[in-house]
């Protein structure tokens, strides 16, 4: 009877977040950040109900002027009736408290703009639940009628590559640094991005960045159909932004077209994000105390017995 | 036959590493930290066979001072004859390589003192698997023959304090910044530091910062047996380094005099483990492709299935 209940009411949101409801989206999402598990038959109806917008993700290191580039994208996609939804991860909370303050900022420059949704995420339940609940919030907003999805990461390293690999296209934001280019650009980022973006294009050292970034990406990617391009581009004045905003449209003609390549990363995405839930049903149980005892736990913590026998146990290897 | 010949060269490993060895030990460290799961049956035994060094964790923004005061830790306890192992885990990569920098500098300082193992490790293989391998590596240090065991992260954030929850006291490391004292410390990091220093304690603002931290740190922990003290460092120059390796040694003695607190957070860090544990295992399963098929990831990918249900059936929950 309260079975029946909680599914009247959980297909009652579901209807609402279908019919674009900001306000229940916004809960919603809420509860994914707080690791509300009771979400989940919710979540499971919204993912099979995806539209299929642009879904955008954007990351680089602080200062590179991603909001600023978020803003204008904003901006662009407005001016030809798009609705834009953006998404602002903060995975280096606890020791920052950026994404909340800029999200302040944009919420008031867009308020009055029913088209223009803007939502920031920080670590607030268990460690390492963010990128599932990204996910999460993502299955919301693909969902409800957005035409465009913008995931903005604010941080660095890790945890950020883990969070905008959610994204269909992976947008790499660098600005000129000190130094020299190359040295400038490490390793990892060649291998995430389907479009680079130098901004501050009018500092010195941006043009050698921007060949240097064409050059590597060149030979990384030898054997890939696409051809990450590299644009320069002002976030502050918008110069270069209309040509960003066409390689995001043919990257994502691209991977409409088909293509192996794109089903493979697809299928690579789905495989990262089925580990985050399982990692999160796996938190729940163990901290939860329904798989673990604390019996087990002492013994191991007392080195009488080993943790990995235990995790065998659990994910059912042993 | 195969089997036993490999039961014969794991205890050959097991035997070198309780016997000191510096080679094996490396070894196994770069196995795990690529994720190389065979060295699970040895990674078992190692765990049940660990002494009772110190193990201590050290985290706090870029540019507190964090190497320069390991520098200063290696020398104290080097005075005292105790063996130290330093673990450099850098999250923040692939976006910086700092750890490996960090760590050749020191590495040349002490690299005649056989009393001194440095070793950095930054994440190479699968994304989330670097706190599972910092895990494994601490259960090797663990069982050789270290009075001191330091582990250092590198970088900000989520990752970072995930990284650090590794081990039994956690050193949080602060400098004054720019502003007011209370402003720079965020909420987050009261709630995982056992021992608080403040570094440069020379500049302007120390004193505050220093003062606003005990008060906070007194509202925080009211019901705690354990008040985290907050000592004043310069870790250029050595003062305050004394006081501070009491108060390491003090922590150990609360732990090791029992009581409640201490081992409930014990068993939350074998939680905590166990959970990196499925989760490296879950990785394997379904990265392999042996837990899930191209043709269930396509229908994912393709929004005909939810990944929840696929990953309640993996977990075991349905």
């Amino acid at each position: 009877m309260s079975q029946l209940a909680d599914k009247a009411k959980g297909d009652k949101l579901v209807g609402e977040v279908l019919a674009g409801s900001i306000r229940t989206a916004s809960r919603l999402i809420s509860r994914a950040e707080a690791c509300d598990s009771s979400i989940t038959p919710i979540l499971k109806q919204l993912f099979c109900k995806a539209g299929d917008p642009v879904l955008l993700g954007i990351t680089g290191p602080p200062g590179a002027g991603k909001s600023t580039l978020v803003n204008q994208l904003i901006q662009h996609y407005r001016k030809h009736d798009k609705c834009v939804a953006v998404l602002a991860v903060d995975p280096s909370s606890p020791f920052s408290g950026g994404a909340i303050l800029g999200d302040r900022v944009r919420m008031n420059q867009h308020a009055a703009d029913p088209g223009v949704f803007i939502r920031s995420m920080a670590s607030r339940g268990q460690l390492g639940g963010l990128a599932k609940a990204t996910g999460d919030a993502l299955s919301i907003l693909q969902a409800m009628n957005f035409d465009v999805i913008i995931l903005e990461t604010v941080g660095v390293g890790q945890s950020e590559v883990e969070i905008v690999r959610h994204a269909s296209s992976v947008l790499v934001l660098q600005m000129p640094g000190a130094g020299d280019g190359v040295q400038s650009v490490k390793a990892g980022i060649l291998e995430i991005g389907d479009i680079y973006a130098v901004n501050k294009s009018d500092l010195p050292g941006a043009d050698k960045l921007v060949t240097s970034l064409r050059e590597m990406l060149q030979l990384s990617s030898k054997m890939h159909p696409w051809l990450p391009p590299v644009v320069a581009i002002q976030a502050n004045t918008g110069a270069g932004i209309d040509r960003l905003v066409q390689h995001i449209g043919e990257h994502r003609d691209s991977i409409r077209s088909g293509g192996e390549v794109h089903a493979s990363r697809a299928r690579e995405r789905v495989r990262y994000r089925v580990v985050e839930i399982c990692r999160q049903l796996l938190n729940e149980s163990v901290f939860s105390g329904a798989g673990v005892t604390d019996t087990q736990l002492s013994a191991i913590a007392n080195h009488q017995q080993d943790p990995y026998t235990l995790a065998e146990k659990l994910v059912g290897v042993l």
